[in-house]
This record gives C-alpha cells, structure tokens and sequence, in this order.
C-alpha cells in the first residue's frame, strides 16, 4: 500500500443492512483507490460472506475492514466527515456536490487533514444525529424524476470524484499505438498525387469550383490524421483507382 | 419525456450476456436523465425478466427497449459514436476520458448531432470490429491495480458525466432551510456581549493578549456562518454561563 493509497479518505458505512452493498461498495472504493472501509454496527455482523462474493476480491486488497459500535467512535481520528444525503436535511450546512467534495478533500488531505465519506442505511439514509457528527453534506446531483441509487453505486460516484480529482489522464489523445504521424510534407506530397489524379480523370474539370474543393478535400485528410503508413496505403489506393480507371477507358475505347 | 431526454445519447450495449447488468445500466441510465437503451442481440433474448427486476422500475418510466441484430443497425441512425474500452486496443484512434466525453457529447447535441455510447459483452467487451464503427475510444481512469467495472457501474460513469456536463447545480452553498443569515451588526453585538462577560470573569485578563485572543475567537464566530437564532442561543448561553459563574463564586464567598 503506498502512502498516497493509505492518506486517501475514509469510507464509512452506517449500518450497512446488506452484506451485497457492503461487498459492492469495497470493490467500488478498490476501483478509485480507496482502501480503508469502516462499518458502523453492520446488520448481519462482520466478516460476512456476502460482502466477501460481492467484493470479487477487493476485499482481500484492501487492510481489514474495521468494525465500530458507534459512529462517533468511528470517525474519531477524522478532521473533516462529508455526510452523503439524498434529501433536503433540515439543517443549517453547507452543502456540496460529490465533484466540490473531491477537490476540497484532496486540498484537505495535502494539508494534513484525515478525510471521511458518511453513508447511511440502505432504507433511510443517515439519520439527524448522524449528519450533526458530519462538517459538511455531499449530494450527488442526479435526475430529479429519478434518484434510485444503491449504497455500492453511491460510493462509486464519490470514490470516482476522489479519484479524477487526483487523476492527470488528458481529456483526448490520439492514442498511436506504435504508428508515426506523418509529417507534413508527406501529407502535401500525398495531396498533390491525389489532386493530379482528380485533374487527369476530371473530377476537378470545373475551373470555379476547383479551389474551394481542393481545400474541402484537403481539410477531410487533415481531420482524419493520418500515420506514414495510411499516407503509403493511399498512395496504393489512389495509384490502383486510376489505373482502374485508365484499364477500363481503354476498354471502353475497344469496344467502340 | 422533455425534448431534453430525447436529446440525450443512445446507450448501445453490444451482446450483454446477464439480464441483470442490462437492467442495472437502464436503472444507472435513468439515474443520469438518458432514456434511450438499445441492445444488440442480447444473449437472452428480449424481454428479460432479470432485467426488469435489476432495473427497480426504470424501464418502465424509458421507452421501449429496441434491439438490434448488429452493431451498424443499431448506431444507424447516430453521428458520432463513443466505444467504451478498457483495454489498449492497437488502433489508430482518438481516446478520451469520461469526463472529456461527455462535454464533448453535450456540444454535439447542441449542434445538432445524435450520440451514442456503445459498451461491450461482460467478459470480453467490444470487439476490434465494433470498434472500428465508432469514432473515438472512451476509457475511464481507475485505480490501474483494479479496473473490474461490472456493465451497470460503466454505463453509470458514462451516464453521470453526461448528467454533470449538464448540471449547474452550484460545487457548494450554505444550506439554509429557512433560517435566515444573522447580519454583521447582530454578530458584533454578540462579540461585546461575549467579551464584556469575557473581560468580567477574567479570561482576558492578559492585556498584550487580549487584541489577539479577541481577533481568534471572533473569527471562529465568523466561520460558524451563524443564523439569527444562533445568535439570540448564543446570548443565552454566554448570559447563563455568567450567571452560574456569579452564582457559584457567591456561594464559595459565603462558604469561606
């Protein structure tokens, strides 16, 4: 486990009634590099071989499970708990998406803090006196017309904010998988082939038009970035359909 | 259904083997406002009666499930495809995040394009074939020692970050619920209460300390965002605890 894995928050799980959820749950927060999982009076007890199935084997990745009587007792060495809340509380707090609760977490835990995520029952949710232990409630904005969420899908979405918030994939790359782009003067030398055969079979007969679809043609190869090897493979192309072409002139040629 | 939802991205899932995870995307679908699932041949055939329990009444608040025997009927009527992938595919292709995906999706939509995201079978997920029908490859950065995402936790992520692209929920407000924010000279008619009762029992009796001391706890105040009723509590509290102090030290007076 490195360091950064053991300083990544705690998931907290109240009550949990099912022990499905809980295994879901492990293996969601193994997914976003999360490992350490507490459980606040479980139903069915602990270990439980549900959880275990469900888990497919996160669980065994992960540090014990640790078991407490209470939630205070459970977020006793935390500096700041995020309650997870599906409704309107009742209470004065601040109120985050899971996206701002990320971001401030990470910024918490690089300044020394110890993060936790509060999650309720299945059926109910976090009770009052919970969220009054809690700094700040976490909602995950969702469809309006339909909330539905299990206690595994949860926890997924708050530990995948976790995770992206801390993640430096770029957005979009062209994944090259070992091919070369090709230069420039390869792709100009490709556009004068291309454009001399349009000239010699007349597809480019109409003198107006021409420069504008010279450009237009150009632009759709420029789009399509292409590697070394597809500007070779559309030489091959290009040189085949003209002497397709030429082949099939000369026999209509003949036949006259 | 608004024009919103219809403009939503088509779900395609390709070959899924379990009626459950086809039922726990539609559920993840309609969690994130997207109605518009398509399967292509099925391996149970359609409908699926795990389905519909694993999907707790999404289906039946979506349209009709359609299904399709390939690939290319199914994404027939789209303009730009997304194909889900986990693996490094060895192609030529653009990939993105999750998150570069789907406010790259919203601006399609808004320009008039139609999207689709297209997720493999369960074990093997999308075939080279597939994705050469798609545009651009979609990865979701997960924790790289534990990447196992079960169908309806893909369909999730994807689903929730188009439902974020679209979201202005604000990352954080103070959630009031009906209370109403004390105004700063409420606040600093607290502050001369509490420091008079302060300077009175003589726990700023450090006068080069004082300036200090008082600066610490008025800006704990501060940050407690109070509400006017936390207000009128606090003079309360501050009145009786001044009070007890008056009674008490009474009490050892007359003692002695």
């Amino acid at each position: 486990m490195s360091s950064a894995e053991t300083a990544a928050p705690a998931i907290i799980l109240v009550t949990p009634q099912m022990g499905e959820n809980i295994g879901a749950a492990a293996r969601a927060m193994l997914n976003c590099g999360i490992s350490d999982l507490r459980l606040v009076a479980p139903r069915d007890g602990w270990p439980n071989i549900k959880a275990e199935r469900a888990a497919v084997g996160a669980l065994e990745m992960m540090p014990p499970v640790k078991v407490f009587d209470t939630t205070a007792e459970a977020i006793a060495d935390l500096t700041h708990v995020y309650a997870t809340t599906a409704r309107d509380r009742r209470m004065v707090k601040p109120i985050v998406t899971a996206r701002h609760a990320a971001q401030e977490a990470r910024a918490r835990v690089a300044g020394g803090g110890r993060v936790g995520f509060l999650f309720g029952p299945e059926r109910t949710g976090l009770l009052n006196d919970d969220l009054s232990l809690a700094d700040t409630l976490l909602t995950v904005p969702l469809n309006p017309a339909f909330t539905s969420l299990n206690l595994g899908q949860a926890v997924l979405l708050v530990g995948y904010e976790w995770y992206q918030a801390g993640d430096a994939t770029p957005g979009s790359v062209l994944e090259m998988n070992g091919s070369v782009p090709a230069s420039k003067d390869q792709l100009v030398n490709f556009f004068a082939h291309f454009e001399r055969e349009l000239d010699a079979c007349g597809f480019l007969r109409n003198e107006e038009a021409r420069p504008h679809m010279v450009r237009n043609l150009r632009n759709m190869w420029q789009r399509a970035n292409l590697t070394e090897q597809e500007i070779r493979t559309l030489h091959g192309v290009v040189k085949e359909l003209a002497t397709l072409r030429q082949a099939r002139k000369s026999a209509a040629e003949s036949d006259r």
